[in-house]
This record gives structure tokens, C-alpha cells and sequence, in this order.
């Protein structure tokens, strides 16, 4: 009877047995001074739910640790985070699609704690992007392709809190009438979309970019890298430029909820779907587990 | 009696005939899914007041408006955002030092209204780096130095709440045994410090690395500069490289609450601190009113 959306919320808590604690989601939980709100200083990750079962719950375990560790923050306890998900997947576990987001942030500034939560809610409905694909417009990221190695206190390949040119670029894209963007490195090479990562078909190959670019280890691809192993196309990792996003025989950004979202154009120019191949991989995405 | 720090709290709501209301800067007053917890999304000033004064609040105001511009966030009320630094400010005029911040956020996730807060507090003590200086170390931003023309999508000049990589820099400078950073760009020119704005001296010329660089404008260097006219120096805005740190006869990082920090080393090398011109420069940057 309510319009209020369906969500729920729980506090890491390393006062509590569980390691966390039920919440109310309405209610205010964190301080005007957590460096989360102040400094985008934490890390996040977003993890698909279906019917009550998150979706590999453990490479994204396993990333929110890297990312963790490349801010120096204190390491996660898997174990409640992982109880934290699934007690919260399980509350939402009547809707066939919802994201829970889990947040670790370096905490209140001058406290010594971290503060850290896992939200959450229904997800919402991606059948148009999945179908009808998406437009997608070239932006550069500013960075060299190699500057992840040469300068780690930029913190890319992190899934960090400051996330505030992500959602600038995706404000661009729509000001030029797009969905989403490809970022391109400052020398070329295609790096990534704000919260997607870049997959193309190529003859009987699945490609991804790398290796060793300032981009993060996407969790959807290496599940869409699984599925081109069950069916046997090769996969390969290479750098990639504009004329090969242009060339390929399908193109995908790929993220956790929205799963594989084919791109129908760059920069307004058409480019070819595949039907037929995308519902496959979608289909492999949405059954995937823990 | 109390060793809880000082502090004061209003929240931006515009509801209230003033524009916001006080509130008890203990308690939580931010959701999990405020944009500025989530995603760094949001806009930020720190304000210096001495004896309940807030200094160069017009600039900081005006800032803050350029940047809420940068990001497409509705535009602030400065004569709210104004009433509510003055009513903290007031609060805290007792106290000899203290530090406002003022934060503008995209608001919660799924609402159209924006969050706002002004909080003030205690501020520490930087009368060791104002007297002794700081030890610097150089680090690649990453950006080449004429980013913020080529990539508005990045942001480059805003101050967002979008800091992770600021705090990273920061973090690294102490690994290597240092107290701060200046920040070049990947083709090697001089851009800014983590929360701080460059200035030099060379001969009778105040020098500040721009102009059109992927950096934000200084409050404390605009102020740096109206010394420098009321003392009979001339001013420069330039492309500064490396060499032209090591060769100046002082060098500063310029911030809002610790003003003028001298450089005494630059990558471990040690440079000369003019400590009579810099207490000059600080008595100066000390008597500023609005």
C-alpha cells in the first residue's frame, strides 16, 4: 500500500556478536563528519540480487579488499560483511531484481573506528538497456593508460567513494543526448565506462581491456569471460583503441545490475547489436551465484 | 570539564524562514544514501575565523558557487549559506582559531533536494609549520596541464567531496617522511598541493603556478597577493617547472586555517625559509575579515 521503495539497511557493527546490526533505512546513521560524506575517502561495491541471492558475492568480496587495501584502510572482515549481504539479500528476497550496496568508509574524522553499512533496495528495471542497447559517447579520462603503475596515489583500479567525475561524464554523455561513456586514457586507449566495463566481440574472441590499465577488475566481465569459456570462444585482454570498438562484431558495457548493456552507437555513429549473442550472456549473468 | 572538542552544527533546510536551523553536531543527520556519503558527489569550502570572524568568507562564497556550477547542483542561497557561517562562526567566538566547514551535496539518492551543512569546530594548531615549515615532496597528478580546457567532465577546479585521491597523496608523502605534497602535472608542470595553493618568491615578484591549470583558485593566495601590491612587490601567474621551486627565495603551500607554511624541503633537498617575510605574510593573512 506504500510508495515508499523497499529497502533495508544494516550498520557494521564490531560491537555486535554478527559483526553488524539491523537498521532502519529512513533513518539519518551517519555523521556530517564521516570522510565518506566530507572526503569520499571509502570504498564501495554494488552486487546484484536475485530473488534473495546475491551475485558473485565473492569477487566482489574479494575486490572490496583490494580496494580496501589501496586506501590503507583497515582490512574488511569478510565474514560479517559477507552475513551482512546475505541477512539483507535475504530481507529482499520476494523481488525478483535488487542491488545491495556495501560502503566501508575510513569513519568519523578524528575517531579511530571505520564506518561501514550495506544497503539495500529494489533494483531498478534495465530490460530497455539490455534489449534496445544503449549510445555511448568518447570521453578522455585525463590519465595516461599507464598511470596506474606509475602512480598509485591516484588510487585507480580502487572503487573509491570519490566518484564525482564518474557522474560528471555521465552528465555529459546526456547533455550530448548519450546513455552512458567510454572513457579513453589521455593517449588513446579505451580504458572503461564510469561504472561499466568494455567488452567486445571479435570473430569467435571475447576481448576485454588491459592488462595493467587504471581501470577496475570488473566482476561481470570475468563472468562474461566464464561464459566464453562454456561455449568456447577464446578471451583475450589487449589494449584497444576507437577503431577497434568500431571494427568489433558486438560491443557491451557490462556492470552488475544492468548485466551486459549492448552499445547501438559512439558518438552517434550506429554500430551493429547481436541480438541473439546478448541474450545469451544475459542469460548466463542472471543465473550466476555466489 | 568536557574533553569533547568544541563544535557547532547547522543544516542548510528550506523550510526555515533563516534558511537552516541549528542542530547537535553529536548526533547523525546524513542517510546512508546521501550523494556525498556515496559517491563524493557535492561541493565543499573550510573557512578560517579568528575570535568568531570568518576570513575571506566573500571569496570562499564565490567559490563555492563556481564549483556547485562545475557540478550542475542547484545554486546555493549565499545570503543562507552566509547567515549560517556567521551563526557558527558567532557560536565558536570564544575561541581564537577556529575552522567552518561549509559542504553542498546532490542530496539523497532519488530526492531532488540537495543536502547542506556548516560546521564549525576548534582549529588545530599550525603554528609548528608556520614557524619551521614542511617538508614536501613532488607527485604526478596524472593530468597533463592543460586538462581543465580539453575535460571540463573532470572537474579540475571544482572543490568537490570527491577528496580520496588528495588524502591518498597525503598518505603517501608520510610514507616517504613528509608533511605535504605539491602536486605536477604528467608533462611536468607545477599544479597545486592536496588542499593547498603554490606560492614562491623570486626576487621582488610573488609568483603562483597558472594560468588555465587544472587547479583550484586560492583563497589565500588571492589575499597572498593583495600583501604583495600593499607591500610594493609585483605578482606573477605562470607556468612554473621544478627548477623554478628550487631556485625561488621562499616558497609556500597557502591553505585556508594553516595560511602561509613555508617549504624547507622539496623531495628531502633542503630549500631556505625566509622566516621574516613569512611572518609578515601570515600577520597579514591573520587580520583578514570577510
Amino acid at each position: 500500500m506504500s510508495s515508499t521503495p523497499r529497502s533495508a539497511l544494516a550498520l557494521l557493527d564490531s560491537a555486535h556478536p554478527d559483526g553488524f546490526r539491523p537498521a532502519s533505512p529512513i533513518e539519518p546513521h551517519l555523521s556530517v563528519l564521516d570522510l565518506a560524506a566530507t572526503r569520499g575517502d571509502g570504498v564501495f561495491e554494488t552486487v546484484g540480487v536475485r530473488s534473495g541471492r546475491p551475485q558473485a558475492l565473492d569477487a566482489h568480496l574479494a575486490r572490496f579488499l583490494r580496494s580496501a587495501a589501496s586506501l590503507d584502510l583497515p582490512e574488511p572482515s569478510v565474514a560479517h560483511w559477507r552475513a551482512a549481504v546475505l541477512a539483507i539479500a535475504d530481507e529482499l528476497s520476494d523481488l525478483p531484481f535488487a542491488v545491495v550496496k556495501i560502503v566501508l568508509s575510513r569513519g568519523v574524522e578524528g575517531s579511530e573506528a571505520s564506518t561501514g553499512w550495506v544497503h539495500g533496495r529494489e533494483a531498478p528495471d534495465h530490460s530497455a538497456a539490455q534489449t534496445d542497447g544503449i549510445d555511448v559517447v568518447l570521453l578522455d579520462r585525463g590519465y595516461r593508460h599507464d598511470v596506474a603503475a606509475t602512480a598509485p596515489w591516484l588510487l585507480q583500479g580502487a572503487k573509491t567513494l570519490s566518484y564525482a567525475v564518474n557522474t560528471a561524464a555521465l552528465r555529459e554523455a546526456a547533455r550530448r543526448g548519450a546513455d552512458d561513456v567510454v572513457f579513453l586514457s589521455s593517449d588513446g586507449v579505451v580504458l572503461e565506462g564510469p561504472t561499466s566495463t568494455v567488452l567486445l566481440l571479435r570473430g569467435a574472441t571475447l576481448v576485454t581491456p588491459g592488462p595493467a590499465l587504471p581501470i577496475l577488475a570488473g566482476t561481470t566481465q570475468a563472468a562474461a569471460f566464464d561464459f566464453a569459456a562454456s561455449i568456447g570462444l577464446e578471451t583475450a585482454v589487449e589494449h584497444l583503441r576507437v577503431e577497434h570498438l568500431r571494427a568489433a562484431d558486438a560491443l557491451w558495457l557490462l556492470s552488475s545490475v544492468r548485466l551486459a548493456a549492448p552499445v547501438r552507437s559512439i558518438d552517434s555513429r550506429a554500430i551493429a547489436i547481436d541480438t541473439g549473442f546478448t541474450e545469451r550472456l544475459n542469460g548466463y549473468l542472471g543465473e550466476r551465484r555466489e
